[in-house]
């Protein structure tokens, strides 16, 4: 990725710090243990942990110099994971490697990040599809894992929802600065787990000790996913209209693992865990790592154990794209969603005393003008790397300064120019991610090169070249939508090659949610903080929420069905073809996108609450696939647990997945391959149909499939088919996708499904 | 005045721009005739005013190194004044003066501008009183005599107004720029005068050649007299909610007669004609001058005109206030209007990290956030009067900087904090002045000296001082409200001393109303300039059109009260007291504000409707007045023209008026006099009515009445009566106020008039 946006920067950064505040001497360490083998002497699984931790004591005494001499226990964990997270030496460490039941045990880390109008880009509607369907999502529950809440936000109000049912009381334990009457019968449940931070630096100061949110984050992912009708919402005037998330009257209960002072493995495991015991439908979290094998990453382990008690967990790819094989959260039991635009523009409109006009882009938060303001274009001043120089310029304030240099981030350019004293900027640049950014200080407007170039032949060649620029335009036109967002993160997953990642796309290009009043939501200048109680923000972050309010609302609709049903419904609908009816295209080249960038295509909530067939898969095919992996017996346990200690009779790689992925070796003059896939699909449509096969090979491929026709004679009868690729190519060909369909004959169901061949790169272990 | 707000000051710039502009050679001169000479040969008074042009040619040949050789007339006149204005040299000016009918000619002179919660703040209410009453003031209209309008605003809307009777059509000529096709039900007349300008520099190029407003003031004052309901309003998000004119079903016509190029006497004076042509029922304007004898002054002069014509000209007082005698356009035939506060405020809260909160005023345009910034003083760059050693301070971004100085007006300090990159400031002031301005560049807060010690207190001495603000705050329950403003303008008028003006006060303190959206609305720091469609303006310009307003639903309700009826039933009905039930306030020295500074008080419209009895006076009372000046027969009748020439029979000074003033020499060691008026009230009630009268008498004087009971036993009927005032005090007194009320028996009415009684000040000649 070669821009980050400022604001999509902030959480790596802020993750980075923590790590270099790390003890050298003591570390948090998650600990996964098999339950199966706790001594039946314990009441509880609380006594065993302790009781392990007081073994290490006696095992290990501690020195004089040490300030924290106690092994000492920051949670324990049974329901997503089974085992606890502890502050231990080495020497501890090693002791506790020799306790009954210990399996793995690795070092807490910290997590980043990833981040109204898309309700009606993706065609929900109140008078038909998906949410009357689904009554907007009531009575479904969505656990929010991220930065906490603010609950004060219109988006939380819960005006005409019913009673919360009785199995959900109680999960309401905010913390004394966020009071638990704060908690309605939209926002029914909030927690936080801030353990692992204090495990890390005891003397740490909290400096917000409650789920009340203090970054933005979570309140903006909570209320993408779920947030009520709330009229006049804006971003400084920009996206005006009323805000309303995916699924209007799902519920909402927020588990705070994010704080200013850290963000933790040992924190979002045990946040994981309550929600999955408090009984959440559907899981989203939009944060990540990259480089961490599978049987280290705690998401991926604790969201098996989600999956396995049937709750889905919904994630973000992450924000490394364009780039191969940069994704997170990849794994075969997530519900990986990347980022794509909407059709919606923010614009100012720049007209040249010429009378050239033309449409860039601008998020400048107030309502400014500029008239008739002489242009500026000077070689050596013009790259706007130093505010220095351009401070030099006489009449700066009512002047527009030109910006350009392909070597300097428009970022970058726009810190410059705050510095300086220029009333407007005009900034010339192709990089797709300036064009996402809320990070906007200064008036002016971001055109391209190819329209650049004509403003800076008229500012040399014009006779007082002059300009004006126009603001806060809000287009909802935009042709082509959706596009792949460059920063995406694309597939394959390396965590694990063999399923073609991320599943699905949804609108993550500058969404507007709720945003906390005290936390502030744009500069300008340098030194003018806005607040505002919606916020514009980009990123993988974003993307996830909507699929996570889609899949409430699935859930609520079909309460029977499995996580990967779910997932299947709305992959085997999903949309690959732009408002233009052409291929999606990535941001990044401006060509088709493959499925490693988008997946099946853009969501389609009204076509997913009736999809005709679905892919099924139980947690036993999970425990199959992990018994094929690699794996040794205890990062095998870490992940299933011992309730699948007996199950790896059956090991399979090839999970019943609504997508193919066939990874050729990019090595030598020719690369061929061959790879066969079984297939079973169940018949969710109201009766008797036939679907017939129609595919679209990627290519150099051919893809066979048998049989051609699947003849379904009731409901939820199930049929199986094969596919298979065969390949031969040259090393250096790129990923390339096709498609098989199942198109239902005399019926409106076309169930399709991703293909992917692409060159095989390392996984990360 | 100390210190006048930048956009006050801005009008009073352009007008002494202009004038350093004229031509020495040629001046543009406004010529009185006699129309009553004109030969009966001529068809037109146009023909004749050629013709007596014609004979200057004759008279003074041209040289050859003039340019502009030939005298040309610019304007004829015939409705509010007769005569002509043209360009002459001083040899044709002296020929002119030997034609017979010619009365007086003076230089055309610039003109000044003076500068909407307040219908709820006057009590309008759509369910009794005036408004239903009025019907909003449907039907009657308006003139507004300014820099044109912006006819796109939300409040020139003409949702539910009926067709434009017959006798307005055709009234629209807007010019070029201002298609004809934008005047609609709401805005039904609209033209534009410039010859003037013209005149003066014939080489100017006038940027917007029509009646489209490029300034703003005339737009926001067409619009509080008679905007529309406009939904969403607001100034920043200050003052939000829907925007109104006092009438919002009065029509609008607009005569703009101020350009960037200028504002000339020459054509206000035939805007004015225009508009009285056009049959307007109220004209307001919000410009003056001051020291310009009454017979130079157009404005008093064209005034009269319409008076006579019975159109009522409301006018504003000017901003030169507090000092006495500042006074424009208190001229008998005027309605004065003077400016006051109302009970809305715009704050931030300034909270101390001690904990102390300071409520003070904000108007920082954007909604921005200071949270926990450290706070500064340093005696030696806290004056903040230049940004120098302030941009010199290390880590400013992130500081509040304390900005006190007696010597440094805040406008200045918030200029130097502009300049400067402080994230906030604390501007410590009591001048009334800070407290009106919408000039807030910056976050920060304007409080006063007793808070502002306490704040550098703990700045000085605090372990860490640190402070939060926070913006954007509406309040509507200020007390003391009305205050009067200190910027408006005292009587008594140095045009004519023998009436107490101002005659009433009317909200002009940050009033919201339509602004142009390509004129910029506010500035943050120095170089970015926003936009807005309403606006917050301070001025005696803003007070004017709410009186106009009020003005025009009178004259719907009833439509053969004379200009002086109606401006009667507004005073007599005014009410002196604030609401806090206690004489109204002066905000520059908080002391109880006399008759010079708020006429008969604030305006009540409700009470206005129905006032019991008035205080009428006829044309030819006017003309018996001008009778009784020290003017010359030519000064007379430039001002009253021929319709007066044989009318002098009975001149008095004591004009049947709703207010009485005695004046007292202010030399020697002690003072008195003995002044008695005779007044005549007209029984406007349902029929029969016996009044008592309630008499409070200023200081130092003793007031008597005769006879103290009027007995009405019909409407319409007259009763007269006489009043004494005797003063005995010394030298050095005061103005002081007093008052007679005609307190109605068994019944509600109650009639009011001030008194005062002020030291003798000199007029101008």
């Amino acid at each position: 990725m070669t821009s980050v946006p400022l604001l999509l920067f902030s959480w790596f950064l802020f993750g980075i710090s923590l790590l270099l505040g790390t003890s050298a001497k003591r570390s948090t360490y998650i600990v996964h243990l098999d339950k199966s083998v706790m001594p039946k002497i314990f009441a509880s699984h609380e006594n065993w942990h302790s009781s392990i931790i007081n073994n290490i004591k006696i095992e290990v005494p501690t020195t004089p110099n040490d300030h924290h001499p106690v092994p000492k226990i920051v949670y324990s964990y049974d329901n997503v994971i089974h085992g606890f997270s502890a502050v231990l030496s080495k020497d501890e460490l090693v002791a506790l490697k020799k306790s009954p039941g210990f399996l793995s045990a690795y070092k807490d880390r910290t997590v980043e990040a990833h981040t109204t109008h898309t309700s009606e880009f993706l065609k929900l509607n109140p008078a038909s599809g998906m949410w009357p369907a689904s009554g907007f999502g009531q009575d479904v529950i969505i656990g929010v894992l991220d930065s906490g809440i603010w609950p004060e936000s219109a988006s939380f109000r819960d005006d005409g929802l019913p009673e919360v049912p009785k199995r959900w009381k109680g999960i309401c334990k905010p913390g004394a600065e966020f009071n638990s009457s704060l908690c309605n019968r939209k926002l029914i449940g909030a927690n936080y787990f801030n353990k692992g931070i204090l495990a890390d630096d005891p003397s740490v100061n909290i400096s917000m000790n409650s789920a009340r949110d203090t970054r933005g984050h979570g309140t903006h992912v909570a209320s993408t996913a779920a947030g009520s009708f709330a009229k006049g919402a804006s971003y400084f005037g920009y996206a005006p209209g009323t805000a309303r998330g995916i699924a209007p009257r799902a519920r909402i209960a927020v588990y705070k693992f994010s704080f200013e002072e850290g963000t933790f493995t040992s924190d979002l495991i045990a946040a994981m865990d309550q929600a999955v015991a408090d009984g959440v439908d559907i899981l989203t979290i939009s944060y990540g790592w990259s480089k961490i094998p599978l049987y280290e990453d705690s998401i991926a382990i604790a969201s098996f154990g989600a999956m396995m008690k049937g709750v889905l967990v919904t994630a973000s790819a992450g924000n490394r794209g364009p780039e191969m094989g940069t994704l997170n959260n990849g794994v075969p039991w997530i519900f990986t969603v990347a980022s794509c635009s909407t059709d919606r523009s923010f614009s100012g409109t720049l007209t040249l005393g010429n009378g050239l006009k033309i449409t860039g882009f601008s998020l400048f938060p107030v309502r400014t003008m500029i008239k008739d303001f002489p242009v500026l274009y000077n070689e050596s001043i013009s790259p706007c790397d130093s505010s220095d120089p351009l401070s030099q310029v006489p009449n700066a304030r009512r002047s527009i300064m030109i910006c350009y240099s392909v070597a300097v981030e428009v970022e970058e350019q726009m810190a410059a120019i705050s510095e300086s004293k220029f009333g407007g900027a005009i900034y010339i640049s192709d990089d797709p991610d300036a064009l996402i950014s809320n990070f906007f200080p200064n008036p002016g407007v971001v055109i391209s090169i190819k329209e650049g170039k004509q403003v800076i032949d008229y500012a040399l060649k014009g006779v007082k070249p002059k300009a004006s620029i126009s603001f806060q335009e809000t287009r909802t036109d935009v042709k082509p939508a959706p596009v792949v967002s460059a920063f995406s993160s694309r597939g394959p997953s390396k965590s694990y090659l063999q399923i073609a990642k991320p599943d699905i796309i949804a609108p993550g290009e500058l969404i507007l949610a709720a945003w906390p009043s005290n936390v502030s939501a744009a500069v300008i200048g340098v030194n003018t903080f806005l607040e505002s109680d919606y916020r514009l923000e980009s990123g993988t972050s974003m993307a996830a929420p909507h699929v996570a309010g889609i899949a409430a609302m699935l859930k609520g609709v079909h309460p029977e069905w499995s996580p990967s049903a779910i997932r299947s419904a709305m992959m085997t609908t999903a949309n690959p073809l732009d408002n233009t009816e052409k291929p999606i295209k990535s941001a990044d080249n401006d060509k088709d996108a493959t499925s490693l960038a988008m997946g099946a295509g853009l969501v389609d909530p009204n076509r997913a609450v009736d999809p005709g067939l679905i892919y099924d898969a139980t947690p036993q095919d999970y425990v199959n696939l992990l018994c094929s992996m690699n794996l040794t017996v205890e990062q095998f346990k870490t992940i299933a647990r011992s309730s699948a200690k007996h199950n790896c009779s059956n090991p399979s790689n090839d999970i019943n997945y609504p997508s193919f992925i066939a990874l050729f070796s990019p090595y030598g003059n020719y690369t061929w391959l061959e790879q066969k896939f079984k297939r079973t699909v169940t018949n969710v449509g109201v009766g008797a149909a036939t679907y017939k096969v129609k595919v679209r090979a990627p290519e150099n491929s051919s893809i066979s499939i048998s049989p051609q026709t699947l003849v379904f004679e009731k409901k939820n009868q199930k049929q199986d088919y094969t596919l298979t690729i065969r390949y031969k190519g040259v090393a250096e060909d790129q990923a390339q996708s096709g498609s098989i369909t199942w198109v239902e004959e005399n019926g409106h169901h076309t169930v399709r499904s991703p293909i992917v061949v692409a060159p095989q790169i390392d996984a990360w272990s």
